[in-house]
């Protein structure tokens, strides 16, 4: 059961390849508390300015999505045309003009084909029903394998709030197509202000901590709506609990990601701990995680925790290599910098032939610790990534 | 002809492959004035951390290498090993201890297999002579599919001075072999604090503006030894055409390594012009050379620009995307942050297809330039680094 109040829809524009969706709405049918997280890229499409601009707003009405092209390094231009599509649809919907949201994800610097997507508008918003979400995450999908939402409810004692998150993305940036999207809506009560802190911190210990390919996309948006429709507003207790639940959709959504990563044939979660402080423990963590020499490791099902201690290494971060312990899963294979030796390099390779699997990372100096979901890097990423795009 | 009084020679020890080179010598009949330039890994290996402490110095004799086992987090042991050998060496040579350096690269956290290279250091030592220097230059190769030997001499007043480089390294770290190592010796009489200053500037501008994966070795190792044989110290204008050639050694050296980058199909040049200073020049090169969507987009001939905005957009170093103009060679395929459309795409992929090329970022915000010389990503990397190491 989708959250109170919302609908979905997507429809054919022909933005890219004929017959596939590729133009997708979320509409609210009232005035919700709107949040959004963007890239920090310098580099930033037309809809994440756009978006930058409507947003924080406690009368958002839905989010207009379109896949095919980011409308990015489009200049000027860009942003008119992201204008004119929202225009055209807030008026098919009768509300009022600027309580929509972009986002768009595809090919950088090629312009929004928008008279084909002005025509197919009337028949995005006449198909509207909540029962589309599936859809809708069909339609924002590029290299991605499979449509990724999440569903969760929360149980309190006036009632029950609903939450839903759908997201897209499978490299950072993909080849042609780029970027990670994602939509987290709720029928919960909550003032923009709280909405914000809340997407920022959760997104902070979900999308924040996860990479395909350590690239950074001009057009990864998240936004979070909460409309109200279910009359509750979590507090105390509930609050807390809600808290919790928003962030494991979050959680939930990057993990998706994360195993839909291009070529990725395995999920790996690089677990630091025992560091002075999370962030030291973080930086570690995502320098393991984005060393191609670690994830064709991974691919490869080799224990090679040279490569690791090596990636630890130039890290930036201070520490004993005499003191680190490796693991993968429960299967010691380096004890305070040296290798346990080949028996327990056969018991890791064992582990590593599974499909996901923890490598922890002891670095025996505090109590702080912190993950990173990553994956690893097969022929299937440099295949997608190379080709011609045309 | 190789710099006057210095001979080599490699002979094999079986260290990891029956029947390879793999221990090399370079001896000076004279004490030379050494200098060296070392990984900045927090995790160093034995002969970086012995180098370290024998450096500089004004009587180096020669430099020990061996490729296949790099004698990394191997702890005290390891220290223990390398000195054992390049005593026994010395022994043999009857020439002072501690006059010779150490140097090693292969898999990382296994010990070198001690007893089978000192049978073999009698046979090393008496086979040395001045032409050995392409058994040498085999010797230290790992995943290198060619030797890299750069020769130069300086015609003076008084004479001749020879300059000799020798280099290996084919990933930063390869898959089970490791490191980039790298020797330029002379035959000119320097001062070792003149060779030191010398050698660490030649380095910034050659060994560190290249890049193949973005990782770094824990044995990464420059040596460079000018034993004074020509009887020539280069001063005033001599000295400077000296320096011209050094650094040309040098970057010729790293040229070779990244042509021979583990599965590169393409050398790049990255070229940021119209920086503000050299340094923000060289963050932005830098990370347009590590971007994988970029090495890909390399590998397909894709002009793909929008990944190259991307990545500048996620340096950290501010710009105006709308001032940036992008050339492939002489072909412009974006002016002022927008594309110049499908023909200009066209005739870029057409020199793409070349096996070098410069990429050339015009920011049009300042004088100052860099380049970072990288290479594609292919699948070729993928296999050379995901097979097992057994």
């Amino acid at each position: 059961m989708t959250p109170k109040g919302f609908v979905f829809n997507a429809v054919s524009a022909g933005i890219r390849d004929p017959g596939r969706l590729d133009l997708g709405l979320i509409f609210s049918d009232r005035p919700a508390s709107g949040a959004g997280v963007f890239t920090t890229n310098l580099v930033r499409a037309a809809p994440v300015r756009l978006g930058q601009q409507r947003l924080p707003s406690q009368s958002v009405r839905g989010v207009l999505v379109n896949s095919g092209c980011a409308n990015a390094c489009t200049g000027e231009e860009g942003l008119r045309d992201a204008e004119r599509l929202l225009e055209a649809t807030a008026r098919a919907l009768s509300i009022e003009e600027g309580t929509l949201l972009p986002a768009s994800t595809g090919v950088i610097g090629e312009r929004l084909p928008v008279e084909k997507m002005l025509k197919v508008v009337p028949e995005l918003v006449s198909g509207l029903a909540p029962e589309k979400v599936e859809a809708f995450a069909r339609a924002i999908l590029t290299t991605d394998t499979f449509p990724k939402v999440i569903e969760r409810r929360l149980c309190l004692r006036g009632g029950e709030i609903r939450l839903l998150g759908i997201a897209k993305g499978a490299g950072m940036i993909a080849p042609h197509m780029a970027t990670m999207l994602a939509f987290v809506l709720t029928d919960a009560r909550l003032s923009v202000s709280t909405l914000q802190d809340l997407l920022k911190e959760s997104v902070s210990y979900s999308f924040n901590r996860i990479t395909v390919d350590g690239d950074m996309s001009t057009n990864d948006t998240v936004y979070a709506l909460a409309n109200g429709a279910s009359e509750l507003r979590p507090e105390g207790k509930d609050f807390e609990e809600f808290v919790r639940v928003f962030r494991e959709v979050c959680q939930e959504l990057a993990y998706l990601i994360v195993k839909d990563g291009e070529g990725a044939t395995k999920t790996v979660r690089i677990k630091v701990c025992g560091a002075e402080d999370e962030e030291k423990a973080l930086i570690m963590a995502r320098t393991v995680a984005n060393s191609l020499l670690v994830k064709t490791a991974f691919f490869g099902e080799d224990p090679n925790w040279g490569r690791i201690l090596a990636a630890l290494g130039r890290s930036g971060v201070p520490f004993d290599p005499y003191e680190v312990d490796l693991f993968l899963e429960e299967v010691p294979i380096v004890k305070d910098g040296l290798s346990l030796g080949k028996e327990a390099e056969e018991q890791a390779h064992q582990v590593m032939q599974k499909s996901e699997f923890t490598l922890t990372i002891s670095l025996k100096r505090g109590n702080a610790e912190a993950e990173i979901l990553t994956c690893d890097l097969s022929y299937e990423y440099v295949k997608i990534n190379a080709e011609y795009r045309t």
